[in-house]
């Protein structure tokens, strides 16, 4: 089994994973980081809200800020019998692979960040500009007292974030092949339709309303919502759960739910896609009144930006190739900090086994990922 | 509130309804009846199968045998809150309802045909053919050890049934105006859908089972069987059941369930529902292999004959109007005496509560529903 020396980022992501962070934990994560960055200088600082643990840190005197996001948190590992090895053994199997919850999503990313930051401050330290971190224990669950609290209080000391680097997985298969530069709006309705409970031989009796939610879903299903452009890949739409039935097989069901989500991009609104979903119900006699609506994040998108060309360059002289740029996949808490006028990029390991049993990366892609960091850093600051 | 006096049939029904028999519990009320049914010179045999009560009786020497037909026993009452009176109170209120379960699902007809037989028997004596009355505790239930189980017991002893009169409540507003010739078949499938689980983010890592499961369900909602015929409504399918989703809303599911039924006529089989619906899985990429088929019934007719018309005689007698024909509604134990050649009518109080908390009929229809079953007997054998 490889073995990794104690001061290297792979080392410090197998200390990090080893701690049992599942959301709203912190189990120490943000302490010994903190340690760590004041050590090269920044001046660090912990929020604690509610039950998450949040840390700021800066270093340098002014001018446009850079800064290194993410979260020490964790999803729940699943079923145990599931793993080959400990969820948080961080064991290096003889292959190379580093397995461990958060090892893709996104320990990793932390240690390859803040290590990155400590070689910078080193070799650079009379360096224009600041470079910050913002990292919470709750990204994973209903991350109200994470990054979006970090990011109003923020706004309120009157701090502005230039350019942010969130360290979230966007690899598809090999280290540094994608990037993403926005993430697609989320919107949730929960569907309750109410008819009239029959005998299943006396259909005009009743109003099976589950007929009626399966006519409204086919419709969803089926629409086009839009094409995507070149940034956003075609808005989709995706039934997540349906209860219908009192369970006996002669009775007409006189309530049916279902739960939805829209992934949007900047083609549409929680508004346009309320209206298309208003007008299929109508036609099947369910009222507006039986959605309930959450929106659990807007689009966002960097087009263009001196963020993007440093990543780019710094991709391609670590990986030797561009990385693609994309807005696919699920959303991050970029969708916190875009809307303060940040260019925001996601970059980290791949993400193939994000949230699984058997979470792992190539060990050996983590010495790489920190480089690209700390290529960037040079190109932005130096 | 009115009283009945000691042997009329309002007085019987009231006290079976007061028997808690919910199936397959007789509590009682067979031996009762099959005491009354022995003085009044019928053979009386009890036949325990399984868990379910049976009673077969026979009165007269020889010749063609007309039976009466039913259950003692009850659905349950559901929540009790929901009821005006003690469900098993048998309580008539002063707008002269009489409030129970099986008020209507059918203690009152069971009560009626009792008192209908002994008036017959102690009028005529010397009747002609015989009467016999089939009853099981077990009509609502799976069915498979009452009247089925009698039947094949009946033709183990080489019995033949000429015609048949189950007392199962046919009318739909006022006693009489309804007579079953008929009932539609009925078939079952649940239909097991699996797909791949997957991040609703990324659905084309995944297959989303409940998408083609609404699919499949919409085309079988949509889809016109047949339109009937002069003795059948059109065949009607209904979803009874669906269950999909890991309760998450970010998760695509990997599987889904549903439990559906057609009600069919002659024009249909099982085999021809059964392709139909395979033709349409397959266009949803389902496997037929997802259906568990169980047919519960299959369809029966009696267009024209003997009893029709005593009947039809009978209910102008005391009703003063010819009744309809019909094979609507839900099935009965006719479909396991049809198959035998006999006649089977369906002939018994307004079904408008069954099966539904605050179960009631008319108390002042028991007396005119028993002389009609006795004007039957009259017709048909003297």
């Amino acid at each position: 089994m490889p073995t990794d020396t104690g001061d290297t980022a792979l080392a410090l992501a197998r200390e990090l994973i080893q701690r049992a962070s599942v959301t709203p934990a912190d189990a120490g994560c943000q302490a010994l980081i903190g340690n760590r960055l004041a050590a090269a200088g920044f001046a660090v600082e912990h929020l604690r809200i509610g039950e998450v643990d949040n840390l700021w840190a800066v270093a340098g005197d002014h001018g446009p800020l850079t800064c290194l996001a993410g979260h020490t948190d964790v999803v729940p590992v699943g079923p145990a019998d599931d793993w080959a090895y400990d969820p948080f053994g961080a064991t290096i199997d003889d292959a190379g692979w580093l397995y461990g919850r958060g090892a893709a999503d996104m320990k990793s990313s932390v240690a390859a960040m803040v290590c990155a930051a400590e070689r910078f401050r080193d070799n650079h330290p009379d360096h224009h500009g600041r470079i910050a971190f913002l990292l919470t224990s709750d990204e994973e669950g209903p991350a109200v007292d994470g990054t979006r609290a970090v990011v109003d209080w923020l706004g309120e000391r009157g701090e502005t974030i230039e350019r942010c680097l969130v360290g979230e997985p966007s690899s598809e298969t090999t280290l540094g092949d994608t990037v993403k530069n926005g993430r697609r709006g989320s919107l949730n309705a929960q569907i309750r339709v109410v008819g009239r409970q029959g005998h299943v031989a006396y259909p005009h009796k009743g109003d099976n309303a589950l007929h009626r939610l399966v006519g409204l879903l086919n419709d969803l299903i089926a629409h086009v919502w839009d094409e995507g452009d070149e940034a956003f890949p075609p808005t989709s739409f995706q039934v997540s759960n349906l209860t219908s039935g009192t369970g006996a097989e002669n009775v007409m069901p006189g309530v049916a739910e279902a739960a939805c989500n829209w992934r949007f991009s900047t083609l549409q609104s929680e508004q346009s896609l309320r209206e298309i979903a208003e007008s299929y119900a109508e036609q099947h006699g369910i009222d507006p009144a039986s959605f309930t609506w959450r929106l659990s994040g807007e689009p966002f998108v960097t087009r263009e930006g001196a963020l993007i060309e440093a990543t780019r360059h710094a991709i391609i002289d670590v990986c030797g190739h561009p990385p693609l740029l994309s807005t696919g996949g699920g959303t991050s808490d970029g969708r916190f900090i875009a809307p303060t006028g940040a260019e925001v990029l996601e970059l980290g390991p791949a993400n193939a086994t994000i949230h699984q049993a058997n979470e792992r990366i190539p060990a050996a892609d983590i010495e790489p990922l920190s480089r690209i960091y700390e290529d960037i850093l040079v190109r932005l600051h130096t």
